[in-house]
């Protein structure tokens, strides 16, 4: 079948999903959880084929890693399942309502979006997630993986479909899209009118590529070039344990900082603690000339720096005069995902939360906490770096969109 | 000055709007109004420009009825900027809020989306509009009007700039672009990063170009295809007044009916009835054979017509046999905007409900109650018929982003 007989296919499953009741959803979703467990050699033995094909082609061990399904994994991704199965179903929600003051009643509720579209790369667990929050956020998932994955991939989709049907509701609503040349990707953007929003979940340039092609509405999702400012009124042992975390508890995802902005007033007592303690930590800092005056391990900071999203452990470092100098910095560099302010000074934060434009602001907290569960959410889509529709981490709402049902009784306009 | 400088120059001076308070905002837009009551004079001098070049042009009188500023008109577009005023203030609502188990405050909290591009025709009045609407909500306004009012748009851009500078506001954040040539709107698409949001205002082929060759995220406003549906279980009283009003009462606008649809157990009773009216209040109705069996002066449907927003007096008519059928019909060609149906049936109408797939649905009561001012919301952007972050008529609230506040004490993540 070709992308648009799928998504036209997605569409139609799309109205049976979007009537159906939590229960009935939740009931699909434990079975799919079961299913997954009971066929965990198939999908194991699947996985296999990916794997060798992946060493054939020199793939890396760190990549063959990712890529590797072990029956933990699979049961992990059945327990995801679960999890969904047990969150609030957020279609039906009233979000607003009022009488009108000619009678009539207004009752703004979720719905679903209907279709839509997920690419992404990397590890097969993303297909099990991904299918299991749409469906109880009631869409239809045309999910587009990693070509690395196909084999392990298809054996997961064929598993859930089987399971959604026997729960009784349409297979079609779980469709695996080809990932053997990128022209599904191009048809999947072009599907205007049967795809309702994609999301693209992957590297900078697939995103980039997905925002500017697509006329399907796109959430986009993360690039975090995040920045830790320490205030000249910050306690400087709070600023040390939040500059720590924020690079190295994780430095290989969107809400790691990469970034360190340090106020003048403090640099002489901060700096010196702060540059010993990454050192330790392993992270190379890449620091303006009155950083690199406080340790001669500071690599000099090219322009580029001060845009670079690491992942790794290398931070950028700059000396700032002032707060406002502090905000200059981070909107001419920052991606609006995660800024922190460390500081004991209300007006200081408050200038701070104010003036950055960020999906997320963190006031004496490490940026780590930008996260679907840190937040409560359960589930995660993804970390919105865009202003429409979703900002910050992405729940089960984010997934839905809303319709007006106004009640009359022969109502006309006068 | 270029698009992207315009662009530019908005960014920053967003920046100043977003920290504006409410008072300082009403402030401006008080001012906005006052000012353009009292330079009424050279606002109709400048008019007159546009007046003459359009009667030069062959241009329609309706056409030119639409174009013409009166000090009435003007004095209208002041009251406009008045109720602004007097709306509250969406930014920073706290839209949801929590304390974690760790003890930080979460705080999703409204902002501005930043720049707003608006891209209209028509109309003067609409740039007073749109520029007090984005001012209220906090964002800077990119404006680019119709060629054909581009000097009476200059006129009242350069009062409401002033205004507002006088106003101790920013006065970059009004922007009115070069409407001489198809560039602007081509620049306006390419700024993402700049521009947050484009809102295209207009016909059909308007907003297609928009959607399908912004990169800049669009909210879609929209195209009615809406219909009304008289379902067997409908009072025919109610039904028939609702009908007539969907349709007549102003039938040039996007909440106006275009479409009839006749459950086929009350054909016989109700559709004697319609046709007669719709006939004496001027409609043409183009309907299937069934309907034609009941009055010489239906004109047979064409497929086309199904799918026509007709914006004037005429009205597609066809019986279906169930509830069923009127959703497969409204599926296939509405355009979700708004879709009714006449029922006393509870079941029927829950039916109706669940299955169409609009922004607006109605029950028992006429389409043309889809707009921001019946609904309450004091200002109307317009009418989006897109899913991803606003869906139905779009008020204050809807011109913003949100942004999460983590507020903590030096937390980590462990």
């Amino acid at each position: 079948m070709s992308v648009l007989e799928q998504a036209s296919a997605a569409r139609i499953a799309s109205f049976d999903l979007a009537a159906a009741t939590r229960a009935e959803k939740d009931r699909a979703l434990l079975l799919m959880a079961d299913r997954l467990v009971e066929r965990t050699d198939d999908i194991v033995h699947a996985n296999g084929v990916d794997v060798a094909t992946a060493r054939e082609n020199g793939t890396s061990e760190a990549m063959i890693d990712r890529l590797v399904l072990t029956p933990e994994r699979i049961a992990a991704m059945a327990d995801g399942l679960r999890q969904l199965a047990a969150l609030p179903d957020p279609i039906g929600d009233v979000v607003r309502g009022s009488t009108l003051a000619n009678g009539l009643e207004l009752r703004q509720v979720r719905v679903p979006f209907g279709v839509v579209g997920m690419i992404y790369e990397g590890r097969p667990n993303v297909t099990a997630d991904a299918a299991g929050i749409c469906l109880k956020s009631g869409n239809a998932a045309l999910l587009r993986g990693s070509g690395s994955a196909f084999s392990s991939n298809a054996a997961i989709v064929s598993v859930l479909r089987k399971a959604v049907a026997d729960a009784g509701l349409p297979a079609d609503t779980i469709q695996l899209l080809d990932a053997t040349s990128r022209d599904s990707v191009k048809e999947l953007m072009r599907a205007r009118g049967l795809v309702d929003v994609l999301i693209p979940r992957g590297g900078a340039s697939l995103i980039k590529t997905v925002v500017e092609q697509s006329t399907v509405p796109v959430i986009e999702t993360g690039v975090g070039n995040c920045h830790v400012y320490v205030d000249a009124a910050a306690d400087l042992e709070k600023a040390l344990a939040i500059v720590l975390n924020s690079k190295v508890h994780r430095c290989s995802v969107c809400n790691s900082a990469e970034s360190l902005l340090v106020n003048a007033e403090i640099a002489d007592s901060f700096l010196p603690l702060v540059l010993d303690e990454l050192a330790a930590a392993g992270v190379t800092v890449h620091g303006d000339p009155r950083v690199a005056g406080y340790s001669d391990a500071v690599v000099p900071a090219t322009e580029e720096d001060w845009g670079t999203e690491f992942l790794s452990l290398d931070m950028s470092v700059a000396v700032v005069d002032t707060l406002e100098d502090a905000l200059d910095h981070i909107r001419r560099y920052g991606t609006g995902h995660t800024e922190a302010i460390v500081s004991e000074s209300v007006a200081a934060t408050r200038r701070f939360v104010a003036g950055v434009d960020a999906a997320a602001v963190m006031v004496n907290a490490s940026t780590r906490f930008t996260d679907g569960g840190e937040f409560g959410f359960g589930a995660e889509i993804g970390i919105s770096t865009q202003k429409l529709h979703a900002r910050g981490p992405m729940g089960l709402p984010e997934l839905t969109s809303t319709k007006y049902i106004v009640t009359g009784n022969g109502h006309i306009r006068g």
